[in-house]
């Protein structure tokens, strides 16, 4: 909660020291340099007092307080205020969702994370190993942490086309679960249209910082967001094929379950013709005439018996041939 | 009925006093401020003076004076008019959308309610407690209904969520409920279409807004106009993912009522089966050949009833291993 | 047939008189005013004395003689050739479709009829009594004409919009008509695409005379075709929503139709059972054994009757319970 | 097969004199005129000659060559490539696609055709009867040709539209063809997407004709282009509106198959009824109670024939009452 | 696996000789000509030399090892960098994807092959017997692998095209095998989805290297370029024509199977009729009442059989006219 911590950097890209919230604005006062700070889940007196460190405007962090945001970019005089949307797989193997707000300036970068979501500490470990990117300054921070958040996406998908695959094989395979298959069906779809909501929009986010033509973004680093770019599409596509195929999944169970309702009904018909044949003969020799030749027969029982028999046989064999068996 | 209230604000954004609609143009002689009126399901008589106040133009005043317009955007040589529609909770549980016109000048803005909805009293008390806004003149007055008209629209959003959530789980408890569920949904989605034609256009609409490069409304406000844009966003896209989630719905619950009529079906039959066997036992000891050992049995009466109730056993042993009862 | 009328206008808007259709060259030589010439289904020599008249291009006067265009604009070089196509509801309720091309010129107008359409009668007195906008020339003229045309569209929406409500009505109520309300969806679709194709290209056509920079439409005279565009998208939204309603409907239908044969069939198997079980006892004291206590008490056909007066009991109380009666 | 005509035209549009491909670069030494070849599946030596005659570049030979390209142009340094899709009704009444290639130069026109399609004899007949429009030049020779084609689209369109028609009321009437019926859609759905196919890339074609701004076409022709152009969109857009009855029909259908079901479901349950509940009589009757009063009756046998009848017709006054008969 | 072939061309496109990849950089000293370099499935060591040669992008080198791209098109300062995806039949029948890197600089053209892929080697035997095309410089080279790759697709399109053919067949003729056609439809479906993820991007780098600007793709190998645009379409258009007939024969698979669940459950109730009806005689025979004229009858037993069997045949004969038999 609150300060997670508070960095500043040389031009050179290297990491100079860590630094009082309050102590900023004297940092910055040396002509070069910027400070990367990330909060967690902050209070909003925190977050009034790096508004006023920084001079945000009040709408950016009226929004950077209230978690549930889209994925977004927005441009204000001379800062940029960026929502990104994280992903982990939560504890019960469901898509859990965060939220990143980063602040962008000149000489300032402000990460905000919201819900669950990875600390950023790792992007920050990566980052001072190379200060050769460092240098590009804050929008290379923010290049790392798209990259970071958009790379995290990769095992969710990998793991929803997993189970896409197991619930194909259990439509093919038609184990008696048509109700589970539904259900399951329909929970993921659930899940991809909230994947898809969280990663559509970053491809417009994206697409303004490849083209973002200001000096908060080095020409170098535009590449960089190209690379994210990529990556974003990639997703968005693989989620697109999935809903696709869902669709098709539930008409196709859908098909099956007729099908087999077919075989059922087929069945039943081929039961009921077998018991109820036998059934008629039994009523014949049940019936009360005077003259009956077979009741006076030795063998008429066992006779009848067979004829029950071998109606049944035959009916068998003939259901059988035209597959109703 | 007619005019609810009508103000003067000064340039420095702070209320001066309320004036007459006979009084506006006296007031308007000043070089500076700016008038507010508000009006609700004003007579034509009525309209046709603040037309003469203010020189609207007549396509305008007659789409104000009915209502059942679309939300957009006009321009006129130097004003704007701009139709809202607003969304609220109804006393049976429905949502009752109603309508508001507002007509915006350099030096006035006129707002005209039909229907269903709020008075922007709230919105009046809300803004002259921020003069520092208000300084912005008209058209962030502008900015304080349309931010008011659809952050009502958030809790009608959470509210049908919620419904839709409700409905899933009926669909998938498999409570004998197949003919309401079906009406539920199309009426739910029956309502997402009216909240999509009320909210979907409202982004041409910021959008215009947030473009627009004329005095009317300063740059600052414009910002501004972005975060109501956003929000529209949000809702349009709660919308659409509403959609798609009860197309699903429907197509799932017609696969659920066909896997329950295969379920149903088998059942049937498994009992059918149950029935008619000891039927044609019963109907071959009913037989009328003068020999059948059987029949002279002491026990025979007792054996052929076991052979009825062993058959249903069986049938049953063989149906609850296939999974059909 | 041929001409309705012909007559010619002044500057100032007001009506001069009417003109015979040879001296129109004569009339257009005063250097003011303009002509307004009315045909229905004129025949092809009367439109090759018009065509010489105006100096109309062939490929225009080739369609305007010829029904069954689309509605567009096409502009030749000093004039327009619009198309419109009308529609009102037939003599047996349902919708009948007209077409109206008119010619543009700087001093000339000329509407030619098809088909089922209301005369322009009105629209010329109507333009008549108000000069001050007849001022605006023959835009003006083909301003009224269309606004009159769609006009005539919002009776037809609202009345198809009641055959709708009318229609889910019936699904939901589930009156045993199964077979006509997939019959009265299909056609409502049919219809819905026919208007769909006669109202769309309308708002192409009304989108470039709003944007229409050249003379023949005077400033003004754009923001009254801005009003008619306006109609267009209200009328074509209501199509696209119909259209939308109407898959869901037939969808709920096919659900409702696939829930009520599920209640059948569950009855079906519940009626089954009430027979077949006193079937199988009444066949269990028809046995021949020779010992058989039941058969000869006094009173063992009443306790018969009675146990299978008794079973079906029971069934039918299972089965309430179990909601399948 | 090979050059089927190749004549030289002057300027003034009026045909010169037929010349032997040999000769043609000796013609086209004169500063004036153009010449219009027209071949039908040619050789590859013989497009091999033109090419060299003309200095067609040699990709746009290549596709010339073999069928089965898609309609679209291209342009060449001075010169165009155009490819259409002709279509008629086969001899057993089925849609049969052709190609033609259109090579356009500044003082030639090359027409390639390929397949079932009419000869362009008709068309060369028509251009040459109006000098006034060949004067256009090669041009409106390509119009001309491109009008041709798009017009024998519409007997197509008529054809379908018929058939269509005709199976709209065979899915009402509900005649048992089921199984014809689903077959005829997919068969009338496969068609149109083949003339989708070969429509709609027309429209890119003529928009681009319509736009272009070389000399290789005139102004004044390109007032045909956009007839042509808006002929394209008329067949496509009734292909569109097909495709989409075709797939509310197979919803329908769909719907109309499973009501029958329904009904037939309902009789078969009336039918049981109605047998099950006299054999039920007849089994009471035949149990062998010593106790059993009617059967001493004189009338006894009669009685229950007569109880089996009144049951019978209890039961279906009830079922018809019930609509299930 | 590593270096397929590292060849150096003169200006006039002809081959010089095979160098060695630490020699490229002596080799490109001279002022002239280029280097195309073939590589399969390459280390990362071998990777990295060849970036420090040619002094490639790191990201574009990342992506150049890692397979399970996009096909994209990327820039970077003075090359280019394209990623398309091969496709094959597998030894199973089914379709296997490769991948195809390019490094396209104005002097070198390094191509890298990940998976199942063809190699290159024919593409460069043809490139090397036409020297003019060469002379066009490392643009040609990358012409010839795309218009390779692209060529390959459609025997694949034809194979499903088929594929899609037989499945039609079956679908109508009925064959008793529901299930197998829906997984049928279903694994085209998928594999119609990994081919449009494969082609459809490639239009998008074709587009661009139509218009590409710069020196790197001289102007005549544009127009090649178009017509590898021109395949692309068409093979996107197959897919895109098949997932439609797709969806369509899914739709229609669904009906199909509905309406033989009509006749089955027909011929159900015809054949249980003429099975209960005579059981109903016997039943009425053998009921126990002592007044039964027939029973005494000499001829009582053939007469109940005869009523037997003209009962079934009068049912026969009506379900018959019915068409349920």
């Amino acid at each position: 909660m609150g300060i997670v911590s508070c960095v500043s950097y040389a031009t050179t890209g290297s990491r100079v020291c860590d630094v009082q919230l309050a102590d900023v604005s004297e940092v910055l006062k040396s002509p070069e340099g910027f400070v990367w700070i990330g909060l967690y889940e902050p209070s909003e007196a925190l977050l009034r007092q790096v508004q006023a460190e920084f001079g945000l405007h009040d709408l950016a962090v009226e929004d950077a307080h209230i978690a549930h945001q889209r994925p977004k970019i927005e441009e204000y005089a001379d800062s940029l205020f960026v929502v990104l949307r994280t992903a982990q797989t939560g504890e019960q193997g469901g898509v859990e969702f965060g939220e990143t707000h980063v602040f962008l300036g000149p000489r300032y970068v402000v990460t905000v994370r919201h819900g669950a979501s990875l600390s950023y500490g790792e992007v920050r470990a990566r980052c001072e190993t190379s200060p050769e990117h460092m240098r590009q300054g804050p929008g290379f921070v923010l290049y790392a942490i798209m990259d970071f958040v958009v790379d995290h996406y990769f095992p969710i998908i990998d793991k929803l086309e997993e189970e896409l695959e197991d619930l194909e094989e259990r439509i093919f395979t038609g184990l008696p679960q048509g109700r589970q298959i539904a259900e399951r069906i329909y929970h993921l779809k659930r899940q991809m249209l909230l994947l898809k909501r969280a990663v559509s929009p970053l491809m417009e986010v994206c697409n303004r910082l490849v083209r973002f033509d200001r000096t908060l973004i080095q020409p170098d680093t535009r590449l960089y967001f190209r690379d994210v770019y990529d990556h974003v599409i990639r997703i968005n596509e693989s989620v697109d094929n999935m809903r696709e195929l869902l669709t098709s999944a539930l008409e196709t169970n859908l098909a099956l379950v007729s099908v087999r309702q077919n075989e059922v009904m087929k069945r039943l018909a081929a039961g009921a013709a077998m018991i109820t044949v036998p059934t008629l003969i039994a009523g014949i020799y049940g019936m009360n005439f005077e003259v009956m030749p077979e009741l006076k027969w030795a063998f008429g029982y066992p006779f009848a018996i067979a004829l029950m028999m071998g109606s049944c046989g035959v009916l068998y064999y003939l259901f059988r041939k035209a597959h109703w068996l």
